[in-house]
């Protein structure tokens, strides 16, 4: 049998059945013909050619619209060759599709009329057929990269990890909140800020200088606007942009990326939190895995050979927990040097994250219960001491490092208080223990594709110094 | 049998079933148990709660998850009540779910243990039981409103609708592509734009003046980012945020507002374009009817009692397509007399697509081909004349005006030069013919659901002078 994304590349413009409704039914009637060895009926194909190979007796095209990394063989008569029918061109193909009897593929295309809707200069093209360039040079065409084998599986994996996100946290419960872009708060000072203002000429005189009379910012969390939706529904997420503005030319961070963020309410254990992370993890890779299984490979042949392996490891394995305090102990034990040297009451170094990750056998690691006087003040106090800590979470996978963060928020009035009115409001009007966490979106794909540089895991990167497009 | 939703809400934190994964066994296990007469196990609900009332022999309450709109009622001995169990207060009771013998539910928790973890101050709360307060009047306390049957009415639908719509484009082969929010392109001159800058101490010396080295904007649209993806992928779509720094105090406008947008390629037909756009808001609003009925249901009773009918009507019926040409004369020879008069080259005002709404019989309208100077540079030239149109197209909706905009994009070069150099640069390198089109969502959520201000379709509204939270 021939795989469904190749067959459904041929079928997406069928003639027998130009509305999406009956796709379906068509795909069942293409396969019932191909497998009693008959031809199906005619069929339009639509794309870009991606090579072009003229024989005496035949002229082979292959033809790629997007849905699937493979591309659909074209097999025409010589005569239907044009000028114009180069790499990169789109056409239109009509014909009838057959089984092939090459073995690498299972269905052609015999070809009765090629169209070509728009032609493509090879010489101006920056992209070149058999070529496999390096990713950073691709990145200087954010508008034609998406045309690359790389980046279109990069695209697919995105859309399929994107839809999976979502129906992860419906299946489980979750009520979906647009949380805002543009805040007029600072949700934990967890990086520099982009203002948001108007140009001048739009404030009309006397009016306050700010369109929204107060100042305004690109969120870096949706946080506490999930918060305020977990007094009034048990379980939330959000996925969409944030932003930070700070100057680091760095291969883990952009100045604006996703975030997808969960909270829960009346939960009193980091367990509960860790598991949802874990289990978001662990679902959302598979249904990546089981629906991409070509472009996933791609990565892990061409990209990142060692990510294959480690990939599998992490989702056959339970992830590891450890305390800060421990790790901090496991550190301190290390036969290696550090150029940061691990103490209590620091922060964990990417040195020291490597580590504990290799510590552990090379699986995702939670790190809990952190000090107090290194996290935000809506974390959970856990009381203790001397060694005084909050109910927080990290989450550290192999390649990447931090992936997730995570904590129990303080529900409690009286530990909060002098802080944010509104905030202090929630807590004060049947406030339920509860916790949640974030996942940065593109740290993720990195994660499960082996990207090294973040900028080659989104479709338009913003840095600084570049917003192209 | 009673309400699934209402189960899931018994359920969510029943203790023999304390794991997602294992939900669905123990529904089946307490539905055979139910329909048996039999009790079911212990179990534990959290929420909180709508309403507290004592009699002498039994002490009633209702709480809620925000699960659903419905609450489960728990009947507890008169010793359990405590001096915080108040309406708005969060609890967490155990006991045993049972057939209820109330015709107005199917079952009910006898309570054998309440526990308050947060109280609520009711005298401090800005809403109170049984009480219904005008949209207007919840619109002040953006943290709290959330806990209101309205507002949690909305955003379960706000929920439900964005799952449909990503899972009716995933099901008919489109790629979800996440545009970007920061853009250095001003799409169609579609408004006033917002910049996005970095505080001063961000810039280093010497460093350019911009943190992105150009200025940068909100984005008013993916269209341009989605053109890009339209010429490696035969159909994409985003959903995301979009915005305006337009000073308007209007009922549809939002300064931060969501967008549904979609771009086919090998499209030569607006109408291609018009069933898709038809489907779309036929099929999600059927799931959101059959998913959230009770949700809905509130709206078409207390907000807006005309649109249930006209709801009903829009998915019965063909959406009608007029031609602008004839829309024109259809004003021309109305019997009414309005502000503006109606005249070829004008654009339609709201009292023009009003009067075309009702004159089609209260249906959704497609107006086709628009004056090729109404419209901007990328909407595909009709070549007709001499009254020159270009192939765009506007969804008009009863009660709502405006839903939706698209066209067949330009995709001949000659047409374009001297435009956008990257712009041209997608035509120049197997150039396909396409199309697209968006539609706003807050205003898909206001014709649905018959809602008149858009700031109460949305979580966290966004307009000149306002930005709470």
């Amino acid at each position: 049998m021939f795989g469904a994304r190749c067959l459904l590349l041929a079928l997406r413009r069928c003639s027998s059945a130009p509305c999406p409704k009956h796709k379906q039914a068509a795909r069942l009637r293409v396969c019932e013909a191909l497998e009693a060895q008959e031809v199906a009926g005619d069929i339009k194909v639509q794309g870009w050619v991606r090579s072009v190979r003229s024989q005496k007796q035949v002229l082979f095209l292959h033809i790629n619209d997007g849905s699937s990394l493979e591309s659909l063989q074209v097999v025409a008569d010589p005569t239907l060759e044009h000028r114009d029918l180069t790499f990169g061109s789109a056409v239109e193909v009509q014909g009838k599709l057959v089984k092939s009897l090459h073995r690498m593929q299972n269905v052609e295309l015999k070809a009765e009329n090629i169209r070509v809707v728009g032609p493509c200069d090879t010489l101006m093209f920056p992209f070149k057929p058999r070529e496999r360039q390096p990713l950073e040079y691709s990145r200087q065409f954010p508008h034609l990269r998406c045309r690359t084998n790389t980046l279109s599986s990069l695209l697919r994996v995105r859309s399929e990890a994107t839809a999976a996100i979502h129906s992860f946290f419906k299946d489980n419960g979750y009520v979906h909140v647009h949380t805002p872009i543009i805040t007029s708060n600072d949700c934990e000072g967890a990086g520099e800020l982009f203002h948001v203002r108007t140009s001048n000429k739009v404030q009309e005189p006397g009016e306050n200088s700010h369109f929204f009379n107060v100042p305004a910012f690109l969120t870096v969390s949706g946080q506490l606007h999930l918060e305020v939706m977990a007094g009034a529904f048990t379980q939330v997420f959000t996925f969409g942009p944030t932003f930070r503005a700070e100057n680091s030319q760095s291969r883990r961070h952009l100045a604006e990326f996703y975030m997808v963020e969960a909270e829960m309410s009346f939960t009193e254990s980091l367990q509960d939190i860790i598991q949802v992370m874990e289990d978001l993890f662990k679902t959302v890779t598979s249904i990546v895995l089981s629906k991409c299984p070509q472009d996933v490979e791609l990565f892990h042949k061409y990209i990142s050979p060692a990510q294959k392996g480690r990939l599998e490891q992490m989702l056959k394995n339970k992830f590891v927990t450890i305390p800060y305090t421990e790790a901090v102990e496991i550190l301190k034990r290390a036969p290696q040097t550090f150029t940061f040297q691990p103490k209590w009451g620091r922060d964990l170094q990417t040195e020291h994250e490597k580590y504990l990750v290799k510590h552990c056998g090379e699986v995702p690691v939670f790190v809990v219960n952190y000090p107090y006087d290194l996290k935000p003040f809506y974390m959970r106090d856990n009381e203790d001491g001397p060694q005084h800590t909050v109910a927080a979470v990290d989450l550290l996978v192999p390649g990447t490092g931090e992936l997730c963060g995570g904590s129990l928020r303080e529900e409690r009035l009286h530990f909060l208080q002098s802080r944010l009115e509104r905030y202090l409001d929630l807590r004060q009007f049947g406030s339920a223990p509860h916790g949640g966490f974030g996942m940065g979106f593109e740290r993720y794909l990195q994660c499960i594709l082996g990207v090294d540089n973040i900028k080659d895991v989104i479709p338009f990167p913003r840095f600084p110094h570049s917003c192209l497009l």
